[in-house]
């Protein structure tokens, strides 16, 4: 992938990634259970070798814990003597120490035994994109993602009157379909190579629905269609340049189910040529936490400040990197503490129909 | 290891370190040649293996970089088809993003194809302390660690009017000596499950030599006591409180060749009963090269301009973390640039006899 797009798809760091998103750990909870099934129906290793699960754009690995723990028990449990090794994976400049440290009990207040106290267990980072091969060939028992391969190599263009492909125009969006499919086999035939055979692909990622759902799209307001608003107001009031306004670009894009599964229906793809098949495919709406909370306590405040922050881990280096590079660090933390602060302020103000509602498409895939 | 203690022993990151320790990439292109050699004793390992490297204490990874290269490029001589991993390992809050942007080459100015662009080339980290198993049973190959055990896995007692083991009473020094024996055989039994049968590991320590040398030790001044004298002149000055002089105590301590070898020469230490033997172990004195320098310009200001920042980029964290938690952390690192000034103030006006000429025992160890 091109560093410098890469660079700009950073997530605040020290734990705060984690903290912020309960709905992204409900998410991997729910497939936890497809996860622990998938372990029963997976052949035994030859003596010696460990089982290897990699998190594919894992951040701190802070959501995925609880899941793991799970994952490591089940396999466990049919093979007590296996040694097990978790290779957290994310974008180079991730920080991976949080993510040592959140595994080794030396943060948070967690009163369970660490995950990495876990004897056998072996648990490695690695700074790599996941649209390059990892592992070695052949190596991968498990390979899990979740909420991360939305994240496409490169942005094909920008898009100038909206901030994520769902608003794009119709030439911007195919430009940003065209990138994602490209994408998509190159995720896959890279998995294929580390895959052993019989080795399993469980992935959650972001979807349009087959109702036309997506994150922060479901019923209500239109998350995207805010950040865009609000985005534009900044331009006309001449708090930020034109130049900066386009390039406020997610480098996203949302496949269908029908796009996950196209390069699978084909018996000549080179995905399936590399012997991946899909065994399970649907789709899932995971409640925002916050909204959900609102409708018992009525605090629009308490709302808006729990809800925004959430929004703002995983958006807010789009914005700032959309800033131009002559402004000084504490000018382009201003405009995006405003941004943020008219979100907040709009949601506190109408919270109804405020809600981050997850769309993901979940799908497990075998290696032949 | 005591996760407090552990929380003590960091460097400065980004880069900062490389970039400041000249001597230690002198040290380990040094070892090259040892390393090269080790790999043609190798037994062949079974298809589809890979080699595995580690490299322990690694910090970014920017001195052991050539070093790996030559590493690599002799195992795909030996095997052309061979997968290769390289496991870099340090303690968890080390700065991992570093060493994977550097080993990507999204950092510096290096015109050389990447590290990580070795086809068949898998790079990790893991942020797991070397006191303890960080890869799983049998699986590595080749393990190398430079200027990094000398670090104790906790401090047995404070040094009361010293800063190091060196300068320790002699009660003092025996409970770092019994701590620091300990530990080695800690590290060797951690290595031993890992090592694979014919497997080797290659070290570069720190040592007090034959000659009673030491970092910073060798002829003229004792870098140690420097340090100690300036940081006793900031408790004379009520700079600092008593408490505070006794607390800067390096969790270091220097072994003798003698103590090196010691549980290799008992076939029934529990290191010998691992199936570890010592093939190789010699002393080396690596000069100060910006001593060398400065004995060509003979301008004192540079001389302690480019000399006293590599002192501060290993040791500067000691007496930051001497200091009480109460003061804030402008006075913190007020006082810890006057040490360092008074260092760098003292090198200008007086540069003879300053140098800190690293001595390390290498060894060469194998798993039968
Ligand atoms: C929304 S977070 C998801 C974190 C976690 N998996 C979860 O579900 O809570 C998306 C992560 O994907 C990472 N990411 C984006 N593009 C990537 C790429 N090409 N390779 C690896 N990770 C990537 C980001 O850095 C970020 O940490
Ligand atoms: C002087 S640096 C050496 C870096 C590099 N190997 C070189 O030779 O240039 C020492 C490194 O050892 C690491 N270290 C200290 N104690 C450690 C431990 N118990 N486990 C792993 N790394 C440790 C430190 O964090 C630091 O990065």
């Amino acid at each position: 992938m091109n560093a410098a797009d890469g660079q700009k798809i950073a997530m605040r760091g020290a734990g705060y990634y984690s903290a912020n998103t309960a709905g992204a750990k409900n998410v991997i909870d729910k497939v936890g259970d497809l996860v622990v099934k998938a372990v029963a129906k997976m052949p035994r290793l030859a003596d010696g070798l460990p089982f290897a699960i990699a998190d594919f754009g894992a951040a701190d690995g802070g959501t995925s814990m609880d899941m793991m723990r799970r994952l490591v028990g089940a396999i466990r449990e049919a093979e007590p003597e296996r040694a097990i090794s978790i290779t957290y994976t994310d974008l180079p400049h991730n920080d991976f120490s949080t993510l040592f440290r959140l595994s080794q009990g030396l943060l948070g207040t967690s009163t369970e035994v660490p995950l990495a106290e876990t004897p056998g267990l072996y648990i490695f980072g690695s700074g790599t994109s996941f649209y390059r091969q990892i592992l070695p060939d052949n190596s991968l028992s498990f390979g899990f993602s979740a909420t991360a391969m939305h994240w496409i190599s490169k942005r094909p263009c920008m898009i100038a009157d909206h901030v994520q492909a769902v608003g794009a125009t119709n030439v911007e969006r195919e430009q940003f379909r065209a990138q994602a499919l490209r994408d998509w086999e190159t995720v896959l035939l890279a998995r294929a190579r580390e895959l052993r055979s019989g080795g399993r692909l469980a992935l959650a990622n972001f979807c349009v629905d087959e109702a036309g759902r997506y994150l922060g799209h479901t019923t209500g307001i239109d998350m995207f269609d805010t950040f865009a608003r609000l985005w534009r107001d900044l331009l006309r009031a001449g708090r930020i340049s034109e130049t900066e306004y386009v390039n406020a670009t997610f480098q996203q894009f949302y496949k269908t189910p029908e796009e996950f599964g196209a390069p699978f229906r084909d018996p000549a793809s080179s995905v399936s040529q590399a012997g991946l098949r899909m065994e399970t495919m649907f789709t899932i709406v995971t409640p925002c936490p916050y909204a959900e909370a609102f409708r018992s306590h009525h605090d629009a405040e308490a709302f808006a400040k729990a809800y925004v922050p959430t929004l703002r881990s995983w958006s807010e280096t789009v914005f700032a990197n959309a800033l131009d590079s002559s402004r000084s660090a504490h000018d382009r933390s201003a405009i995006v503490d405003e941004l943020y602060g008219a979100y907040e302020a709009e949601v506190a103000r109408a919270p109804e129909g405020h809600r981050m509602d997850y769309v993901h498409c979940v799908t497990e895939i075998v290696k032949l």
